[in-house]
């Protein structure tokens, strides 16, 4: 054992509606960080874990039926504990960064706002599931509907999964559920404009993040 | 639409630790309502509809490694919204009694008092889920430990499930927990030795079940 403990790492999430770019920027962080010589797990939900992986493709195939919106939020809850138990939490531990695509902000966006279940019993089962653990800091990427749309049909085709294929409406109270968050905790969300290139967009994350460790 | 609506259902419960004879219990009691004119559907926990059988499975495979408590106690949840939702809630409405081999009180009793999670967190979980739906009746099995190993052994051979092969410590809290359910609930429980044979054991449930429709 060394007298010097390591630092926490650092819990970096993207948020943001389908199309907005999430996974490709939480990869170009994730390298960006390697490239400065810190150690980063890039992970998602649902998913990040075995188990995880194994409620998330359950969560896209009810054996034939829709979950109703208490079962999936429970669902999400239950991969998100086995994510934060087995890889974020002992990542954080020893000093690693971990960079993820969606975390709990999803739910409250997805299943609470859009979904109709309340944002307590949301906030509840994370408690219960995940001790509650918060990222450090949130991006959320926001994007117009407009462009999202164009960047949803060039990436899927004709094809559409069981979210991007929603109503125009859906997909508004989706975004403006994660404006809300941001806006009601500035200390822990930043949002960024997603419109451009992705190296741009990239720029934009990389000068949140030096305002966001300068102000810590 | 008819003047007279059907009157709801009941709900009854079979709970009690492994090898106490509950499946066959609830069978049996489903054939001697059905033979009086009810329509009754016998069902089982964790399970009873397609989605909750998917969780059931995964409950049993965490993809190489064992489920947290939280993240277990979530799962379970979520089987129950489902079936609930789908299966347990609309034959209650149409006048149809369900016999369910276990509940709730399974989640208390393995995730709480004897998986070490709050009483309080389990029951938050249901009322999320399920809105804290409660068996009309829930019928404890009751067998002495030495007892239910002879009965284990019978059934399973050497062979032992996950949650069959735990230490006896184990299996005595959670018939404690359930004996303490029954003790602070007294109108929604009521418990049953299970000792003899399953035709005189079930002698006894239709004995209690009379006396609990005698004081509704």
């Amino acid at each position: 054992m060394s007298d010097h403990e390591a630092a926490r790492g650092r819990f970096i999430v993207f948020e943001g509606g389908e199309g907005v770019g999430k996974s490709t920027q939480a990869r170009l962080l994730a390298n960006a960080l390697r490239a400065t010589g810190l150690a980063v797990d890039l992970t998602r939900e649902p998913g990040g874990t075995p188990g995880a992986e194994a409620i998330r493709a359950l969560l896209l195939d009810a054996g034939g039926s829709d979950w109703g919106p208490r079962a999936e939020a429970l669902l999400f809850a239950a991969a998100r504990s086995d994510h934060v138990e087995k890889l974020i939490m002992p990542a954080l531990e020893t000093g690693r960064w971990v960079v993820c695509d969606r975390f709990i902000d999803s739910s409250r966006a997805y299943q609470g706002a859009a979904g109709g279940m309340c944002d307590d019993d949301i906030l509840a089962l994370h408690r219960i599931g995940s001790a509650g653990l918060l990222p450090d800091l949130t991006i959320v990427l926001r994007l117009e509907p407009q462009a999202t749309q164009t960047r949803l049909r060039a990436r899927d085709g004709d094809a559409s999964d069981r979210i991007g294929g929603r109503a125009p409406e859906y997909h508004a109270a989706v975004a403006s559920a994660f404006e809300g968050f941001a806006a009601a905790e500035p200390a822990r969300f930043v949002i960024v404009e997603a419109s451009g290139e992705a190296e741009e967009v990239h720029g934009r994350v990389m000068i949140a993040l030096k305002r966001f460790e300068h102000g810590r």
